[in-house]
C-alpha cells in the first residue's frame, strides 16, 4: 500500500526510476568482484599533487571569493578557458554562450527542463546514454530512435524520422556511451546538413572526445554547423554542445559545461537559479587552476596511453577467451566498449551468475530508449588494470560458456 | 520576434524568471555602492586556514576516493554527522533519512519536482523565500499564503486555508528570509498540530537556525512532529527538514541537506540521479573535515557575535536616521531584516534612486507569492561592517526623505 507521502508524489515521478548503474555499483563494491560496470576514470591517475597545489593557490590568492556565493553563469576565467578551448576545436563562441554545470549530467537535465513538454518526440541513437534518458524521463518525452553501427548513428535512416516533428536530436559523436563507436566525418556532415534542412536542433554530448587513442580527432558537429549560419563569429546555429572536466581532471569535482546560443544559455541560467543557484565556487576556481596548468596536455597523454593499454588488454582477452558467436566494438578512445553475446543469451538474466563468478557489467537493455536486443552489455575498461581485465574477461567467458552449454 | 530556439521552449519555462536578487547583484557590484542586497555571509570570517588544512588532509588520506564518483545519497561520514547533529536538536533519524544536496536550494527544487503537479496548491508564508518560489514556479503551483507578524506565520489564520486541498506547507521558522522574524513556540506547536490533524506535509527550511544572537533556541518543527507518530526511533511523520553548511562554513561549497521520511529520500535520490548524479565528492569530504573539527563551535560563536554587532549597528542607524513612518523587524538571529517605508513609497520604483545614492537593497514585492505591499524591502546586515552599515542606512534615509518630500 502506498504511504501518505507516495500518494502525494507528482505525476512526473512515474517517469523517475533508479539508475540501474548506480544501484549496481552498490552490489559490486565487494573488493573481490572485478567490475566493468561503472563509468569510472582510473583513480590512480588522478592529479592529486596538482590538486593540492591548486587548492593551496586558490585559498592563498582568492580564499574569500572562492568560498563565497558567485554568479550562476560560472567563474569567468573558467568560462574563458572553455571559450579558448572551443575555438581550438573550431567552435567560435563568447562567454555568453557558456554555463558551468554540475557535470554534463546537469546540462542534460536543463535541456529536458527547458525543451521537453510531455509527449514531445526526442530523437536518440539506439542504444544511447542511460543518464540522458534518466534526466529526461521525468519530463515525459517519447523517444524516436535511430540504429547504430561501427561508425555511429546510421544517418541514412535519419531523414524519414526527422521529418516527424522531432523536438531535438541527441548524439554522442565520440566513443559513444555505451557503444564506444565514433560517428565518422561523412555522417557528421550528413547529420548537420539534415538538422539544418529540417531545422531540428541537436544536442552534441562530448564527455570523452579528448581521450582519443588513435586516428584523427574529428571536428565537433557544433563546428560543422557554423557554415550553415550567417554570423561567422557568433554561435547561434542548431547545436547545443556539452562537455566536462570529469574525464580529464576528476569526476568528483562535478564541473561540466554547456555551449549554446545565448538565448538558450539565458534560459538555462534561470533553470540553474531555481535548481541550485550555482556550481561550487571553490571547485570552479580549482578546476580553472588545474585546467590552465602546463601539465594538462601530458596528463591527458598519460590517460590516453593507459586507457589504450586497457582497451587492448580487454580485446586481447576477448580473442583468447570468448566463445564463438560473441562480438564486440573496438573503440578508438573513451572508457567503454560493447559486447554482444551469442544469440539467445539474456545479459540481464545472466547478471546474478556473473556476480557469482565475481565479475560485473551493465546489461545492454537499459540503454535502449524503446527496445533492443537482450544479448548485449556495456563494459568499462578504464578503471581496471590489464591483469585484472584479463581475469575479469576470463570469468565472464566462463559464465557465458556455462549459459550456452 | 522569438528566435527558433525560443519557439521550442517547453511550457514550463513560462514560469521561469531570472532571480531579481541575482540580477541585482550584477548592478550593485561597483565598489562604491554599499549593498544590503545580497544574502552573503561575511567573507572575512570564512575559515580559510581550516579549509586549507581540510583540503590537505582529504587529499593525503583519501585523494583518490575524494576525486572519484561516489554515491548519489552522499558521503556517509558527512551524513552521519548530520544524523548526530539532528539528534542533538530532537530529530531522530538514520542515514536513510538524509540526502546531501547542492545547498538547500536543490532540496527545494527536489520538493517541487517530486510533489508539485501543475495547479497544485502550495501554502507559504507571505512574504517568503524568493528562491523557493523560483524553484517551484517551473512546476506550476498556485500559492495559498498566510500572513505574518513579528512572531512569524499567523497560525490562527491557517486552519481555514489548510482545509482547502493543500499539497504541502512551506515555513522558515528561524530568522525568516526575508522578514528576519522567528516563529514562536506556541505557533510551532499549533502549526504541527494542524499539519497532523489535516494530514498536510510541511517543508521546514532552516538555513539560519544556528546563527542565533539572543534568546532561546526553539525546537525544530520536525522534532515537535515526533509525538504525533508511533515509531519513536524512525522519522516518518509529516515534516521534511532542510538545512545547509552555507551559513556556518561557506556557501561556495554548495553543501546542504534534506531530512525526510525514507520513502521521500528514495524518490529524491532518483531525482538527483537525473539532475546531476551527486554533489561534489571533494567538497563533501572537505565539509565533513570542517564540520567535525573542534573549532566549529567557536567559529559559530564568532559569527553570532559579529552579525549581532551588525544588526545592532543597522537598527541604531535606523533610529538615528529614518524618517517618521518607517518601521522594521528586529531579528534575533540570521542575516536579514525587513524595513517598511512610509505609506505610498514604492521600493521597486525607488531602487534606481537608491543606486544613485550608492546604496542597494532588495525590494519587497518579489518575496510575496501573490501580492503584497510595495513599501517594503529586505536588508542584509551580515556582509557589511558596522561603519559602512551606518553610512549605507544614512544614504538610504536620504533617498527615502527625498521621495516623501
Amino acid at each position: 500500500m502506498p504511504t501518505p507521502w507516495e500518494l502525494r508524489f507528482a505525476h512526473r515521478t512515474e517517469g523517475m526510476k533508479s539508475s540501474f548503474i548506480r544501484e549496481l555499483l552498490k552490489v559490486t563494491n565487494q573488493p573481490d568482484v572485478i567490475s566493468f560496470g561503472g563509468g569510472f576514470p582510473a583513480a590512480e591517475l588522478f592529479p592529486i599533487e596538482q590538486m593540492r597545489a591548486a587548492c593551496d593557490k586558490v585559498l592563498t590568492e582568492n580564499g574569500r571569493k572562492a568560498l563565497q556565493y558567485s554568479t550562476t553563469e560560472g567563474y569567468n576565467p573558467l568560462r574563458q578557458w572553455i571559450v579558448d578551448d572551443a575555438k581550438d576545436r573550431g567552435i567560435n563562441i563568447t562567454l555568453d554562450n557558456i554555463l558551468i554545470t554540475n557535470g554534463s549530467q546537469q546540462a542534460l537535465d536543463f535541456v529536458g527542463r527547458i525543451f521537453i513538454n510531455r509527449g514531445d518526440r526526442v530523437l536518440t541513437e539506439s542504444p544511447t546514454y542511460l543518464g540522458a534518458l534518466q534526466a529526461w524521463n521525468a519530463y515525459g518525452p517519447q523517444y524516436v530512435t535511430v540504429n547504430t553501427d561501427a561508425d555511429g548513428m546510421i544517418t541514412d535512416e535519419l531523414e524519414n524520422l526527422i521529418k516527424q516533428n522531432v523536438k531535438f536530436m541527441y548524439v554522442l559523436p565520440n566513443f559513444q556511451n555505451p557503444l564506444g563507436v565514433t560517428l565518422n566525418l561523412e555522417r557528421r556532415k550528413h547529420l548537420i546538413e539534415l538538422a539544418n534542412r529540417y531545422n531540428v536542433p541537436m544536442i552534441e554530448d562530448d564527455p570523452y572526445g579528448r581521450l582519443i587513442f588513435e586516428g584523427e580527432m574529428l571536428p565537433p558537429i557544433a563546428a560543422l554547423d557554423a557554415q550553415y549560419h550567417e554570423c561567422s563569429n557568433c554561435f547561434d546555429g542548431n547545436v547545443i554542445h556539452t562537455s566536462t572536466f570529469s574525464k580529464i581532471l576528476a569526476p568528483g569535482l562535478r564541473i561540466g559545461w554547456v555551449i549554446a546560443p545565448a538565448v538558450v544559455i539565458k534560459k538555462m541560467v534561470q533553470a540553474k537559479q531555481g535548481a541550485d543557484l550555482q556550481c561550487s565556487t571553490f571547485d570552479q576556481y580549482v578546476a580553472y587552476e588545474l585546467a590552465s596548468g602546463d601539465w594538462l596536455q601530458d596528463h591527458i597523454a598519460t590517460i590516453r596511453r593507459v586507457y589504450k593499454e586497457r582497451r587492448d588488454a580487454m580485446i586481447q582477452a576477448f580473442e583468447d577467451f570468448m566463445p564463438e558467436g560473441t562480438s564486440w566494438t573496438t573503440p578508438r578512445g573513451g572508457l567503454f566498449l560493447w559486447l554482444r553475446l551469442p544469440e539467445g543469451c539474456d545479459s540481464l538474466e545472466l547478471f546474478p551468475k556473473a556476480v557469482e563468478e565475481k565479475v560485473a557489467y551493465v546489461p545492454g537493455v537499459p540503454f535502449y530508449p524503446n527496445d533492443g536486443p537482450r544479448n548485449t552489455m556495456r563494459l568499462n575498461f578504464s578503471a581496471t588494470n590489464p591483469e585484472k581485465i584479463r581475469e575479469g574477461v576470463r570469468r565472464l567467458s566462463v559464465m557465458i560458456k556455462k549459459s550456452i552449454a
